[in-house]
C-alpha cells in the first residue's frame, strides 16, 4: 500500500524551527511535499499575490521528500501546489507549527490558518498548528505525540467536507500538556495601539502597529480557556461567513 | 442634532472610481471620512502590516470631510482610522466599491470586505460593497439608491453584535436592478491555473495567478443566484469560524 501523501506549508517561511520540527514529524507518517515561503509571511491572512510574477526554488526533489520554495504568501503556496507542482492529490495538508497564537480571532489574521483554509476549500482535510510562543528556540517536545495521533486521525476518519482544524499548543512549562479540548472560537479583539516615531531623515511621523489582545469571555468551551489552562486546543473551523441568523431579519429590507 | 460620521475604505485605493462614487454617496447623510490606501491592495485579504512602518498623508482636513491615505493594507486603514485619527467612533464604516466580485467565496481574498469585517470586530456596523464590473469606467448609476437606503437603514437599526454586509451589484446592463435579494454565501471553488513565461533575463520560469471560478451550486438562496438574475445581493456575515456542528463528533479525539 502507497504511503499518505502529506503536503506541507507555513507563514513563517520554511527555515522558521516550526515548519522544520512537523517536517520532521511528518516524515514518520508519508511522503512529504513542502512548499513554503521564502520569507516570512505572518499577517499576510488569505492574501495572493496577482501584481508580481510568482518564482519557485527546488531545494530536494527525492523519491519520498521533496522541498520547494516560493516568494509569495501562503495560500500562493496551496495553490501553486495543488495546480501546478503536484502530480497527484494531497491526502492531508498541514500547516505551521506557527510561532505565535493563532487561537481566537487570530485566526483571521494568519497565514498560517489561511493556507489550511485553502486546503480545504479545494476538498483537501488540512489542520493548521501553532503554539503560544514566539521564541526561535520554542520547545514542541510535548507537541508531537499530539500531531502525529491528529494527523493519523484525520487520515483514518477524514474530516467531512471542507473542515480544516485550528490546532493551538501553550507555551511549554516543563511537562506534558494537559491533553486535548475540541472548543469554540473565543471572542476577543485587538485593541490597537500606534507606536509614534519621527524619520530622522525629514520629520515625518510614522507608526507601527502595537495592539493588545484582549478576550471577552471566560469560558470552559473556548479555545483561550483551553489554552490557558494548558491543554491543547483544537477548534473545527469553516468558510461559510453567512451569518444564518440574521437573514430573516434582513429579509425585511428586501421590500423598501 | 449632529449629522452621523461615516468612516470609508476599500482596497483599490483611494484614486479608484468606486471609491470616489461612494464618497460622492455618503456626503449626502454624514460627516465623512476617508482612510484608504494610498495603492491598489486587492487581495489582501485580511493582512496586516508589520513588517514595515505606517506612513499616511492629509489630503483634505475640514469640519464635515476628512480624506487620509495610508501605504499599507485596508484593515490597516481601519485600525488607523479607529485607532489613531478618529476621535469620535464613527456611526457606520463602508467599504469599496470594490471593482470586481466579492460574492461567495471570495469574500475570503477580498481586502473591502476585510475592512468591512475588522470594522464589525471592533463593534461597528459595517458594509461592503462591490459591482461585477472590473473597468474603470463601471457605472454605477442605479448603485446609488441602494447604497443609501442600506446605509440609512444601518444607521436608523443598527445591525445587531459584530455583523456586516456583504453586498454585491450586477454589472448594469442599461436598466435598473430588479431589487435587493438577502441571501446567503454561495458554494464556489477557484480552480486555479498558472500561466508560465521564462524570464528574460536567466531563461527560468516565473508564473502568474490565473483562475477559473467556478460555483458548485445554482441555489436561488445564493448571492450567485441573485446576482446571476440582475438582483443587488446581500449576505450578512459574521467572523466565528467555529464549525459547531463538528465539535461533538470530533469530542471522540479527546480520549486518544
Amino acid at each position: 500500500m502507497s504511503k499518505p501523501l502529506i503536503l506541507i506549508s507555513n507563514d513563517d517561511g520554511y527555515q522558521a524551527p516550526g515548519i522544520r520540527f512537523l517536517i520532521d514529524c511528518m516524515k514518520s507518517i508519508g511522503d512529504v511535499v513542502v512548499v513554503a515561503p521564502e520569507d516570512a509571511q505572518s499577517a499576510m491572512s488569505h492574501a495572493i499575490t496577482i501584481k508580481d510574477p510568482l518564482r519557485f526554488r527546488t531545494h530536494t526533489d527525492t523519491e519520498s521528500y521533496k522541498e520547494y520554495t516560493l516568494n509569495g504568501t501562503p495560500v500562493d503556496c496551496i495553490k501553486f501546489a495543488l495546480h501546478r507542482l503536484m502530480s497527484r492529490k494531497p491526502d492531508i495538508v498541514v500547516s505551521g507549527i506557527n510561532h505565535g497564537s493563532n487561537a481566537s480571532i487570530n485566526i483571521i489574521y494568519s497565514g498560517t490558518m489561511a493556507a489550511a483554509t485553502e486546503a480545504a476549500m479545494g476538498g483537501i482535510p488540512s489542520i493548521g498548528f501553532s503554539i503560544l510562543d514566539y521564541d526561535s528556540k520554542a520547545n514542541f517536545t510535548y507537541a508531537r505525540k499530539y500531531i502525529i495521533n491528529l494527523v493519523e486521525h484525520v487520515l483514518k476518519d477524514g474530516l467531512g467536507e471542507n473542515i480544516a482544524l485550528n490546532v493551538n499548543f501553550p507555551k511549554e512549562k516543563g511537562k506534558e500538556y494537559k491533553g486535548l479540548k475540541v472548543c469554540r472560537q473565543a471572542k476577543a479583539y485587538w485593541k490597537e495601539d500606534f507606536d509614534e516615531r519621527l524619520d530622522p531623515r525629514n520629520g515625518q511621523p510614522y507608526y507601527w502597529l502595537k495592539g493588545t489582545f484582549t478576550v471577552y469571555e471566560n469560558n470552559e468551551s473556548t479555545d483561550e480557556w483551553a489554552l490557558e489552562n494548558y491543554y491543547v486546543s483544537l477548534v473545527p473551523i469553516q468558510f461559510d461567513f453567512t451569518a444564518y441568523n440574521k437573514i430573516n431579519e434582513l429579509k425585511n429590507w428586501e421590500k423598501s
